[in-house]
């Protein structure tokens, strides 16, 4: 169904939100509507936001993580323990796991994973610079944060193969049971693998 | 749980989106990191859309719909019968009752209905203007397609004492079973009111 728009300023913005993702012409029209209630300055500092983001936001040259200057907040902490690296899909999973506050090293955003199906191979992902960071730097140990998926598994191969002759750990997230899980509802696979990989119960002590 | 941003523009603009209703801060992060990987006019366009819809916008100064000239393309349409005024609350009313292609007069957007809890009187809406459309032009009769809640009947019966001493006919839109609806599922209140409302079947089957 094609709605028809009193006005084509209403319709372009309308068509403008339901090209994001999850948005539907209703949700879209919702949305606009309630623009179009707020002042006129509120409105226009959305739409600059949306515009300079776009203009002026950078990758950190070191990790590709987003940032607003060429170095993240990461990779230019001190603090921050540059000889681990945790490699991660995206931007969003940086978020996530900064937010655990469980980790203290650095990351490497590859942007994206192997993905034959969508046309995602090595090369269109940050492989390159990976290997050019663990062989150009003091590096002990790689992370591999990729999604517990298929594509996820053969990214993390991919990079394994890649990193195997360089003197450094490669490890993986830990698959098992959520956290607050109940082994009843847990998939077989999962459950297979908590047991396979299990823990010594005296190290998960100190958690 | 606050999370952390690598980037100052990146915040602002996931703060920006999760002002819109029913938009949380994880959606509009995936809302803002779509945008960020579209083309630099792209997400330009997308911005100006929103600005220049709040900044050229106007109303119908007949019926205070929304329009790109001071008169919105219903009312400066001659097609459309103007002695019949069709009362909605909102511009998308008309926008869904457009949509069902079963009316050809005008209509009056009164931009809300009367509801006390959220302070919205009858001098908060365009009631006075209607009284004036209806005392000025050649009305035939009023429709009024607000809805069937209890705001919607306090606006109506307000409405009502405003015009009944107009000699005009004062309509409201039929409730009944939605067309497709199941007896057995329809609430009580609205069967009773379907029977006591029900119509001569002979002129149901020209519909």
């Amino acid at each position: 169904m094609h709605e028809r728009f009193p006005s084509r300023l209403l319709e372009n913005a309308v068509e403008a939100f339901s090209t994001l993702p999850g948005i539907g012409r209703k949700t879209a029209l919702r949305m606009v509507l309630s623009l179009l209630r707020r002042e006129e300055e509120e409105v226009e500092a959305f739409g600059a936001s949306i515009i300079r983001l776009k203009k002026e936001i950078q990758y950190c040259r070191v990790c590709h993580n987003i940032s607003d200057s060429d170095l993240c907040p990461v990779c230019a902490n001190p603090n921050r323990d540059p000889s681990v690296i945790c490699v991660v899909e995206n931007i969003r999973d940086v978020m996530s796991i900064e937010n655990t506050r469980q980790f203290n090293g650095r990351y490497h955003v590859l942007g994206g994973i192997i993905s034959p199906m969508d046309g995602i191979g090595p090369n269109n992902l940050e492989v390159e610079s990976l290997v050019e960071r663990v062989r150009s730097g003091d590096i002990i140990e790689v992370i591999l944060a990729l999604s517990t998926t298929m594509e996820g598994d053969t990214t993390n191969f991919y990079l394994y193969k890649k990193l195997k002759d360089f003197e450094i750990k490669i490890s993986t997230i830990a698959r098992g049971v959520s956290v607050g899980g109940e082994i009843e509802y847990t998939d077989e696979i999962t459950l297979g693998r908590s047991i396979v990989n299990r823990l010594n119960y005296r190290d998960t002590l100190n958690l």
